[in-house]
Order: structure tokens, then sequence, then C-alpha cells
């Protein structure tokens, strides 16, 4: 059976891991015959946000302890990878994949990425194995390929203006297709960058597991 | 379009709404093309539970808030609701049903319910409007129909002779079935009570939501 490595960046749309766009992607998986196991960095949120007020709290919390609120406990730490272990990475989004793994939310363009965070990402990129990242978790992907990285994130022309001034070759895409970087074996989707509904952001991110798994079998 | 009341209890399976089950009934009532509006209490969780190390942390948090946290901010306080505007209503599981709607989680069949939680519930079950509970909200059925409901909660015999002293009906059944209390127009499933897998559980919960969305037909 094919095993996913799936990273998350906390619980909840606004400072951590987008809640159903994670549920889909784990269903997804098991779907396509593939298990999973959830990663997430051991260290503090950027922000913690009040997701009924939409305002930032005084609170702190840990990125790796709201994950595993987000997988029913069961999440590693990033240095628990052992990438040979894995056929492939997926991302889902939310605004942590741009608040905690970078600062691509607050900072665009001249975004810092998380060292750690990064070096995982590269694992199963020098392994050449499969990825899949979605929403604005491809904000991620010029750290972790460099120049000439093809994704989408759907049709927002500020934040893929940013993206391609970090060296990534942005492709428009609705939310119900996927963009293959067939050379970096990278898939990408806008899922809620676009999506209205539980049901289109399904649409998307169920191409986008499809075809990361495979993927995993033309290594 | 039919719309579905979604009762939450904040936002993770040890201290509020498991949060697969959530998702798959949010999506599910999309595909029997009915909508969805989400409600909570505004009221401060029994516990708050650190789900990596699966203990109990000094924190306190608003089942509102983190309901919100799992609605994508689109969530109502109880006394929002106007029950003609609904055609249903749908609790999924997690211990927050068993902490934060009653306390059954720790005192069993010596249980308390939230007064405002079993009035909201009541307006349903008074207009003869169908409901869904899965996994342990069905704890909560005794306080809302009174004795002689029938319901299950999978085949657990502690929790279910819990149940029966509080005068509920218990019926064993699977994963991927479902209960029909035909009589209140009660429909419940064991959810993560028995799954192992997130496909497990969407198999009993798209019965639920099917059958509840159906019920709404035959008022």
């Amino acid at each position: 059976m094919k095993k996913i490595a799936v990273l998350l960046s906390g619980c909840g749309v606004f400072d951590g891991s987008e809640i159903y766009e994670t549920v889909i992607t784990l269903l997804a998986i098991e779907r396509n015959g593939a298990s999973y196991q959830c990663f997430a960095p051991d260290k503090e949120q950027l922000h913690v946000i009040d997701h009924n007020a939409q305002k930032p709290t005084d609170e702190s919390r840990n990125v790796l302890i709201e994950a595993a609120r987000l997988a029913r406990g069961n999440v590693k730490p990033l240095n628990a990878l052992n990438v040979a272990e894995f056929d492939a990475l997926i991302i889902p989004g939310g605004f942590g994949a741009a608040k905690n793994f970078s600062d691509f939310a607050v900072n665009g363009a001249d975004a810092v990425a998380d060292e750690q965070v990064v070096t995982f990402c590269q694992a199963f990129a020098a392994a050449k194995k499969p990825a899949g990242y979605m929403c604005i978790a491809p904000s991620l992907l010029p750290f972790v390929y460099g120049h000439g990285i093809e994704l989408t994130i759907g049709n927002d022309s500020d934040t893929a203006e940013a993206l391609e001034q970090m060296g990534a070759k942005h492709i428009a895409c609705s939310v119900d297709e996927i963009v293959v970087d067939e050379k970096h074996r990278v898939v990408t989707t806008p899922a809620y960058m676009l999506a209205g509904s539980l049901s289109e952001a399904a649409s998307g991110i169920d191409k986008l597991v499809a075809k990361v798994v495979a993927l995993t079998d033309h290594a």
C-alpha cells in the first residue's frame, strides 16, 4: 500500500490548516487505496485567530498540538520523517501554510521560509517523490524547488505576481482542475483559494490526490 | 433547497465535535442537494485536551468560538435559531457532544444536560422535523425525546446500558448502517464509536444524511 505524508500547519482556516481541505484529502487518500501519516512542525503559531470574531487573540498555540486536533491525535514532528517510508507528500492549504511554513501571508514576495519545513519538503523533492500542494500551500514551492516551478493558486493576480517574483511560473486554474509540473512531479490545485463550497473544493482536491497517487507508480 | 441545522460542540474529537464526522456530514448534505447552517452554544468547554499528549490542559476555550474554527467562521449561537427556517437537525459526535451538551462523558446515566441545548433540539422534535445524531451524540436523545427513544451508539455495552437506564432503547448497529426511530423521526449511526478509518465513518454518515434529507419530504 502506498503511503502519503501529509504536512499540517495547525487546525483552522485563518491560522492553521484548512480543515475541510485536510479531511477531503485524507478521505481521498484512503479511497485511492493508499494510507497516510500526518506531520507538523513543533513550533508556536504565528497567529491565533478567533474564527467567530475573525480577529487575532492574545493566545499562543503550538502548531503540532493543534495539528493533532485535526488528525485525531495521530501526528508526528518533522524530525520523525524517514522519507524512505513514504511514496509522496501532500500539503493542504489554510493560512497556516502561509503563516507557519513561511511568512508569505505577511510579507508576500519577501517571505522567509521555516528552514525545518523546507528541509522536510526537499527530502521528497531530492528523492524524486511526487508532491501535491493545494490552496495557498504552493507559496512554499519556490523555497523547495527553486526557480521555474510551475504551480497554481487559482486566479488571484496579486498572489500570482508575488509568486512569479519568487521565481515560480503561475498558471491560472479553475477550482475543479489541477496543474501538473511534470518535471518536478508537483501537482497543485486552487481549493479554497476559489472554492465556494465543500463539493467545489473536493472536485479539485480529489483530482490532485488521484494524480499524486498515480505518479507514485512512475518514479 | 432543504436546509439543515448542524449543531457543533467545539472543534476536536477529545473536547469538541469530531472533525472528520463533521466535514463528512457537511459534504454529504451538499451532495444530497441541501444546504446547512452550523450552530453552537456560547459557553466554556468542559475540558481543553492537548490532542498530541492526549491530556487535559489548564486552558479554557469557548464552544462557539472553536466551533467557528471548524465551520470556517460561519456558526451562529443557539438563540439565533428560527426553527421554521430549517427542515432537519444533524449533530456530529466527538466527546464535546457528551461534555458540552451534557456531562454524560463524566457522569454516565446520572448526566445532566445543558438546558439551552435541549431546548434547541426540542424545537425540531416539537415541529416533527427529522434529526440525525451520530457517534456519542445520541446520549443527548433521552433528554430531548424522553423514554422509549430508539437509538444506537454501536455496540459498547457499558454505554448502551447507561442509555437504557436513561430510558432509551439501544439497538446494536454496525459502522456502515443506521438505526431509524420512525415514530420520533430520529436517525442514528455509530460513526467513530466504531470506525477505524475515514471511509468507514463515511459509510454510515452518508446513509444517515441521505435518510434525514429523505425524511424531510415526508412530514
